[in-house]
C-alpha cells in the first residue's frame, strides 16, 4: 500500500491548466504553492474583446488570491519564474527560490514571430492584458491621427488593419476589429473621408482549418458579410510599422498589424533541457511527467503530446483544465510512491466566434453556425467566468453592447 | 442691437468646465473645438475610489466623442496644449497649431509639491487616471513584498500608508486605504502578521478646514475608528521612498506617501502670461476673461476669482460647471460685440466622504454627517455620473462592494 503523500507541490502558472490543478491539490495532504507573474487569472477567451474595446480590462482578470482563498493548504506568490533548477529542485524567481517536491508547470504559450524581427518589433501580439489594452489604444489612435491627416493614401493606410493568422484568435479577432471599427466610424468620427480596410490574411488554403471545410467556408463568408478582406495563402515577411510585407504579393500600406499566426510555449521552459516538439512545446510522458525526471509535470500549452495518430493535442483551455487535474492526482501518486495515470482527453468540441450574433461551432460529429453557435458560445464563456461579479458585469456589458450597438471602453489610456 | 455670432470658439479641456462650456454651445451659430490631451472625461470625484481597487478605471472615464457624438458645431480633437500664442490668437499643440476666435481655458490643476523635489520624485499623486492605477499597483504591490519580508520593521514599514493633505481628497482616500487594507489582511493576506498603518498628515490644527468645526471634528473621529491615525501641524518636508521627513518630529518609516496636501493650475497657463493668484490659478476678471484679452476666458481650477471678501472661488467641480456656462455665454457675447456678465457662485454646499457609511455634509447652515450624509453623497455623484452604462456599472460595483465587504479590482496591472 502506497504511504501518504507529503511535501511540497509547486505550481507554475495561473491560467487554466494551473488553477484546476490547484483545485485539485485542496483537502490534500500536501502544501501547494501557486507561482504566476501576475496576481490574477486571465481569461483569455475574451481578450479579444479588450482589445476591440468590447468588455474592460478588469472584466477578464480576477484575482488569484480571491479564487484560491478558502483553500487553506495553498499558498499564493507573486513572482517570475527565472529558470528550473532540476538538479536542485528548486525554481529561481526574481523573488527568491522556491524548493519543490514535486513541480507542475503550467506557463503557457507565447507570441512565436518565427525569427521575422521586424514582425517581432513592431506588431502587436495578443497574449496578455497589457497586449490587449495596446491593441485598444492603438486602434482608437489610428483614427485620431487619421482625423489630422491630410493625405488619402497616408489615411487609408492609417485606417488598414491587418490581421495575421487565420484560426479562433485571428478570426475573432478581425470580426471584432471590423465591427468596432465600423462602428467607429458611423458614430464617433463621421468626419472621415476614408473607408476602413479589415484584412485577415491566413496562409494555407482555408481559415479554422482544425474545423469541418464547411464551417471554414461559413466562416470565410461571414468574415467577408463583415467587410473583412480574407486573404489565403498569404505569408507575412515583415513589418516595418507603415507597410506589411508579403511572400509573392505586393506589400499592403498599413500600420497595424496584430498577430495571431503563431505561438510558442512559454520560453521558461527552455531551460528544462528537455526535448521539444512542434511550437517549442515540452515532450511529456502520458502521465505527464518528463520522460527523465519524475518530479516535473508539464501541462496545457506548455507541454506536447500526441493524441494518438501524431497529431499532438491542440493549445486550448480543455487540454489545459484535463491535465491540470491528472497532473495535480499524478504529483499526489509520485510523492506516495503509488502508479500515476495516463492522460486521456475528452474532446468538448471547438467554437469560434466571428462577432455579434455569428459563430462557428463542431461538437463531436454536429457542426453548425450562425446565431445558435454565438448563443452556445455565450453561455459556455460566460458560465466559465471565474466569479459571480465577473460574469454579472459582462452579461451587462454585452446586452448593452448587443441592444444598443456601443462599445463603450473606448478609452485611449496613457502609459503609466 | 448686437450681431450674430460666428467664429470659433476653442475649448480646452474635457473635465467638468470644458464640457459644461461645450454643451452651452450646443446649438449656438459658432463652430466649437474642444481639445484634451486624453479621448475621456474624467469623473475626477471618484478617482480616490479607483486608487483604492473599488471601481475599475473604466467606470469613471467616458469618452468625449460619445458624449458630445450629437452636437453638430463641435470637433473634438486629442491633443496636448504646449502653449497659447495670445498675440497670433492661435493653440500650439503636439498635434499642429489651432487658431480661435474666443478661447475658454478648463485645463484644471495638477500636483503641486512645492519644490519638495524629493516629494515630487517619490511620492504618488493622485490627479489621473494612470495615477490611481499607479496607487492602485503600489499599495497591492507593498502587501506581496511583505509577504517575502522577513525583518519585521521593514515589513512594518511597506505595511505603513501615509496620506498627506486633510482637505476632502486626502481625507477619502485615507479613509479608503484604511478600508481596502483591513480588508485585505483578513481575506487575501491572512499569512501577514505586521498590522497596516495609515496615517493622515494635516499641517493644519484640524482637518476638512473649509467646513464647521464641529463636521471637522466628526470627520477626525470616524477616520480615527477606521484605524487612520490623524497628526494634525505635520509638515511633510521630505520623502526618499523608504521615510517620510516631518518638520519637527521623528521621520516615518513607509514606503507609500500618496499627496494630496497641495495643487496648482495646470502648468500650460503660465505661457498666458497674465496675473497669477494662489496656486498659481490665474486671475480673471468678473466676466472670467483676462484683464487684458477679452477674447481668452480662463475658468475653474485654473482661475482665480476672489468671491468677496478676499477669498477665492474654491477649486471644486461646482464651480467649474457653473463657470463652464458662463465663459460660453460671454464668449458668444464677445464675438458679437454685446455685454458679458460677471460670475455669481450659488454653493450648493460641500459633502466629504470618510468611507463606506460615513460621511459630513454642509449645505447652507445645514450640517449633518453618518449614514445619512454619505447616502447623499452617492446619490449626489451617482446622478452626475456621465452615460447611464457608468452609472449601471458603478452601481451594481458599490452595491456588491458595501454588501459582500468585497474589492473586486485589486488587480496589479503590469506596465505596457
Amino acid at each position: 500500500m502506497p504511504e501518504q503523500p507529503t511535501g511540497h507541490i509547486v505550481i507554475v502558472g495561473a491560467g487554466f491548466g494551473g488553477l484546476r490543478a490547484a483545485r485539485a491539490l485542496a483537502g490534500k495532504p500536501v502544501r501547494v504553492t501557486l507561482i504566476d507573474r501576475n496576481n490574477f487569472h486571465l481569461f483569455q477567451p475574451l481578450l479579444y474583446q479588450v482589445a476591440t474595446a468590447g468588455i474592460a480590462p478588469d472584466e477578464i482578470a480576477y484575482p488569484v488570491r480571491a479564487i484560491l482563498r478558502r483553500q487553506k493548504n495553498l499558498t499564493f506568490r507573486m513572482a517570475e519564474v527565472q529558470r528550473v533548477d532540476r538538479h536542485g529542485r528548486r525554481l529561481i524567481t526574481d523573488q527568491g527560490e522556491i524548493p519543490y517536491d514535486a513541480l507542475i508547470l503550467a506557463v503557457g504559450s507565447q507570441s512565436n514571430f518565427f525569427g521575422l524581427d521586424s514582425v517581432a518589433r513592431n506588431a502587436l501580439g495578443l497574449k496578455s492584458l497589457q497586449d490587449a489594452e495596446t491593441i485598444r489604444n492603438h486602434l482608437l489612435c489610428m483614427f485620431e491621427a487619421a482625423l489630422q491627416e491630410t493625405d488619402e493614401a497616408a489615411c487609408q493606410a492609417l485606417l488598414t488593419f491587418v490581421v495575421a493568422g487565420g484560426g479562433p484568435s485571428g478570426v475573432e479577432t478581425a470580426g471584432a476589429v471590423a465591427e468596432l471599427t465600423r462602428m467607429l466610424l458611423k458614430s464617433d468620427y463621421r468626419e472621415l473621408k476614408a473607408g476602413v480596410r479589415v484584412i485577415l490574411l491566413e496562409g494555407t488554403r482555408r481559415i479554422l482549418n482544425h474545423l469541418d471545410p464547411e464551417l471554414s467556408a461559413r466562416a470565410e463568408q461571414a468574415l467577408t458579410e463583415k467587410g473583412v478582406e480574407v486573404r489565403l495563402g498569404a505569408f507575412v515577411e515583415g513589418f516595418d510599422g507603415s507597410r506589411v510585407f508579403l511572400k509573392d504579393a505586393q506589400p499592403i500600406p498599413a500600420h497595424t498589424l496584430i498577430w495571431a499566426a503563431g505561438v510558442r510555449s512559454a520560453e521558461v521552459v527552455d531551460s528544462l533541457g528537455g526535448l521539444q516538439g512542434s511550437q517549442n512545446r515540452v515532450r511529456v510522458n502520458p502521465d505527464l511527467s518528463l520522460p527523465d525526471d519524475p518530479r516535473v509535470f508539464v501541462i496545457g500549452d506548455a507541454a506536447y503530446l500526441e493524441n494518438g495518430g501524431g497529431t499532438p493535442l491542440p493549445m486550448v483551455a480543455p487540454v489545459a483544465m484535463q491535465q491540470g487535474t491528472l497532473a495535480a492526482e499524478n504529483a499526489l501518486a509520485r510523492l506516495s510512491g503509488a502508479e500515476t495515470a495516463a492522460f486521456v482527453y475528452r474532446d468538448p468540441g471547438s467554437l469560434a466566434t466571428i462577432g455579434r450574433n455569428q459563430a462557428v461551432a463542431q461538437i463531436g460529429r454536429l457542426k453548425f453556425h450562425g446565431f445558435l453557435a454565438w448563443a452556445v458560445w455565450l453561455v459556455v464563456h460566460l458560465m466559465q467566468l471565474v466569479g459571480f461579479r465577473n460574469r454579472l458585469v459582462v452579461l451587462i456589458n454585452w446586452a448593452w453592447d448587443y441592444l444598443f450597438y456601443e462599445r463603450a471602453v473606448r478609452l485611449i489610456t496613457p502609459e503609466r
